[in-house]
Formats: C-alpha cells, sequence, structure tokens
C-alpha cells in the first residue's frame, strides 16, 4: 500500500507543504480542512489526492499545520486514527507549550517529531500557498524524547524534500527562546514601527531598511497573539533586551555622543559580520 | 564644449553614481577623490574620463558624494570653481543642515539643488560600487529656495537617468522628518537588534523577518553617527515614539492580553495596506 500524508489544515502553511511534499516517497496526500472550497481547490489542482472535512481513517504520517491552539483539540479528537507506528508532526511556531502537551494525547507507540519552517508570507489562506514557500528555508526540528530514531529521520527527510537548506535540531527550550528573537520580536517590533502618525505620509521615503523591518506588519491577528502569548517569557526578555538596547542608543543620539555612536556601529558590524560568517 | 559633471568623492555611492550618469547628456565625467587608488581603478574601468585629487577649473554639474560633514571645507576650499551658471547637487542624507550651510557658501549665481537617492548598501568604498545601485529607488529632490527651475530639472532629469523610478519633491524639514524615521530609525535599530547575547547562537533560527530587520547592521561608523547627529531632534522623536510603542506591546505580552494584542495586529495590517495603495 501506498505510503499516505495528512495534511492537516490547509492555509498558507499547509497548503504549501502538500503543495511541496508532492513526490515525498510517492506518497498519496490526504488533505483535512474544515473550509470545503479549500479542499475543492486543492483537489482541482492536484495539490491532494483526496480531501476530508475530518479524518477517516490511519496515515503512516501526520503533518499538523494548525493554529497552536487548536492542534491539542484535533490531536484528542482524533485519537483513534493515530495508529502504531505512526509519525506526527507540526510546523507550529512554539515549541515547549506543544511538545508538552501533544505527546502525552498520543498513543505510545505513535511519534511525535515537532517542526518549525522558518518561512512564511504576509498572507494567509490556501490561495496563497505556494510550492516553494519552504525553498531555502531554516527547518528547526525537534523530536518528542520518546521518538524512535526512523521517525526523526523521516521529517528531516521531508522537511529536505519540501525545499529545506539548513535543518537545526535542538530542545524546545532552546527554540522558544530563540524564536522569540529571531521571530516574534521582529513581528511585535514591524507592528511598532508602524504605529507612528508619520506612517503613511513617509511613503516614498522609504529605502531598503524600512521595507525590510517593515514588511511583516501585516499579521495574521488571530495566530501571532497565541504564538506570542505561547512563549510569552522568552519574548518579554528579548523585548527588554531591544528596549535597552534602543534606550542607550537613545542617550547617545540626544547628548549628541558622536564617540559613543561610532563605537556602537563598530560593535553591532562586527557582531553581523561574525553572523554572517557563522556556520550552523 | 561637452556637458562636464565633477563627481566628488568616489565611495559607493559617488562611484556608482559615476557609473549610473554615464550617457547623461553626453558628459564628460571627472571624478575627484583623495584616494588615487580609486581613480585610477575609475579611470581603467572607464567610469570616468579624467580623475583628479583635487578640482582644477569648472564643470556644469557637481555631484557632491562625500560625508555630510566633510561638504562645507570642499565648498568653501573651491569656491573658485563653482563659475555662473553652475549647479551644485549632493547626496547627503540630511538635507535640513545641508541646505542651512552650503548655498550661502556658493557664488550667488550658482544655484544649489540638494540630493538623497534612497539606496545603499551594507559595504563602502569604491570596490563597492555599482551601475544599478539607484534602479528603482526613491530618490529627493530639496532645491534651494533662490534655485531656478531649469537647474532643478536637470538634478531631477539626472536622478531619472541614474535609475530612480520616483522623485519626490519636499521642504528640507519634511525631509529630515521622514528620514529620521524611514532610514535613520531603521539603522539605530538594525544596531540595537544585534546588541543581543543571543545574536550569533540564533543563526539557523532566522527567517525573513529577522534578515529583514538586520541587514542594514552593517553600518559605516563614520557615516552614520554624522547623520544621526545632524538630524537629532527629529530622529529622537523617532525613537521615543518606536519605545513608546513597542513598551505598550511589552507590556500587552506581559500581561498576556490577547485581545489588545490582536488589536494592535489589526491596526498594523491596515496601516501597512493602506501604505501599500498608496500613491505618490
Amino acid at each position: 500500500m501506498a505510503f499516505q500524508i495528512a495534511v492537516v489544515g490547509l492555509g498558507l502553511m499547509g497548503g504549501s507543504m502538500a503543495m511541496a511534499l508532492r513526490g515525498f516517497r510517492d506518497a498519496r496526500i490526504v488533505g483535512i480542512d474544515v473550509n470545503e472550497a479549500s479542499l475543492e481547490k486543492a483537489l482541482e489542482r492536484g495539490v491532494i489526492d483526496e480531501g476530508l472535512t475530518a479524518p477517516a481513517g490511519p496515515s503512516d504520517l501526520w503533518v499538523l499545520c494548525l493554529y497552536p491552539r487548536d492542534l491539542a483539540g484535533f490531536v484528542e479528537k482524533n485519537r483513534a486514527f493515530f495508529t502504531a507506528g505512526t509519525v506526527v508532526t507540526d510546523i507550529a511556531g512554539v515549541k515547549g507549550a506543544v511538545l508538552e502537551k501533544i505527546p502525552p494525547l498520543l498513543p505510545a507507540d505513535v511519534d511525535f517529531v515537532g517542526g518549525h519552517p522558518m518561512a512564511g508570507l504576509e498572507v494567509w489562506g490556501f490561495d496563497h500557498a505556494k510550492k516553494d514557500l519552504f525553498q531555502g528555508c531554516n527547518y528547526i526540528v525537534i523530536p518528542d524524547d520518546a521518538a524512535r530514531p526512523e521517525s526523526v529521520e523521516l521529517v528531516r527527510s521531508m522537511a529536505r524534500h519540501v525545499g529545506a537548506s539548513r535543518i537545526v535540531s535542538c530542545t524546545a527550550e532552546e527554540h522558544d527562546r530563540n524564536i522569540a528573537y529571531t521571530s516574534q520580536l521582529m513581528h511585535v517590533l514591524a507592528a511598532a514601527l508602524c504605529d507612528n502618525p508619520d506612517f503613511l505620509q513617509s511613503k516614498g521615503f522609504e529605502g531598503g531598511s524600512f521595507r525590510g523591518a517593515t514588511r511583516v506588519a501585516i499579521l495574521n491577528d488571530r495566530l501571532w497573539p497565541q504564538l506570542f502569548l505561547e512563549n510569552r517569557d522568552a519574548l518579554v526578555l528579548s523585548l527588554d533586551r531591544l528596549l535597552g538596547s534602543l534606550l542607550a542608543l537613545r542617550e547617545d543620539v540626544a547628548r549628541g555622543d558622536e564617540e559613543a555612536l561610532g563605537k556602537a556601529m563598530v560593535l553591532a558590524t562586527d557582531r553581523m559580520k561574525k553572523w554572517q560568517k557563522r556556520q550552523v
């Protein structure tokens, strides 16, 4: 029998995942979504081989592309379909809460291997899904302690298949601390940057730096608050560090301290050059 | 006699300007730089028609690509070469200080038309110069009050020739207030974002949002402090606004206020969508 993958949630991420998974282990791809319109479109375009509004049987690999808060409910409700040997992965941008809640809800002979592809777009929904969304991305893989090595390898090879150029393994805690900084902070920041009375009138004065820092200011208002709050302590720490650094630079500017500003520029430059050279 | 353009300062910006100016009014291009190695390279590659370490005669158009603080000294020293009808422009990222200082140093029959191409790279020096640096950029043009319309049109047509896709005219004050926000703030921010103990170890966890906000953290430590301090009040205002917005979001996160965060995401999204649609 063919290897079967169930992609649960055909939004931007799940839809793109289903598209990118085509050809992986010659799998039969089942799409599961409460939105029948998305299922129909995915079927029409050959993205999935079968579309269901709820699971109807087992699959070999489950890729859960739901909002973080919807994961536990889905797993509890469909526990019977996670048969022995099944591998379950997800794509949520927080991992501590997921690794804590999901594996205990699964049968003991089912492996959970968390995942987080570092890719996205400032749009959402199946209509924006695209096959190459994950091309060249960092893909973070966080297995549950009890997961078998072959299950971890299955998820890693899936990540490579969908296009990840670098697969990073770490603990859920390490993931969340880093992601609070590299991702969640940047999204809070983009929102803060737009909250300026000069925002609209500044059009025409922008260069690449402005576009770069504000690009992600179009934010899914259901998803991001969940991600922020599921990783609250780490995000507050990142915000406090940024606030401290910004305030120190603000004081240098207000004081007219050209030397201190020059030193800060040298420090930032050195750090960024080291970052660029760093091998992971 | 051929129209002659003097490009003063063959760094990243001046070198790129000289390259992009080729063909504009069939001009003869004279490069002026204290660095003889840059002059030789520019001559060898046909970027300039003549290279000089100091001006030796008049030109029809002067494009001053010097650090903001070096502009006045250059103009004072070479006043004799700015003959009647000459047009002088610059590319400095601050305009209030430039428009205040430079026109009074020029002979009355010489027009100053300030310019600011919103383009750059996180490298500097002639070796990084490239012909298409200004392709598609916003180019801000700020004439001195006394400049003749044909001098303003000369600089605008120059901006179009080097590749600007949008030419914005405004007052120096308007420029500096907007640029403090769209450019200088983003550079202070990039420096602040790197000033984090987790910076280096976060490699592998970054996505597009992190790359976008930190790309400009490689900062010319002589240029940027000058730009920041020549526009101090506007930059402090921009920093205070960002600090205020960030702190409010930090409180929402710390308090676990999902509703307030959702509202902030909706607000940011609405603003960014309006910004994208806005015609300038």
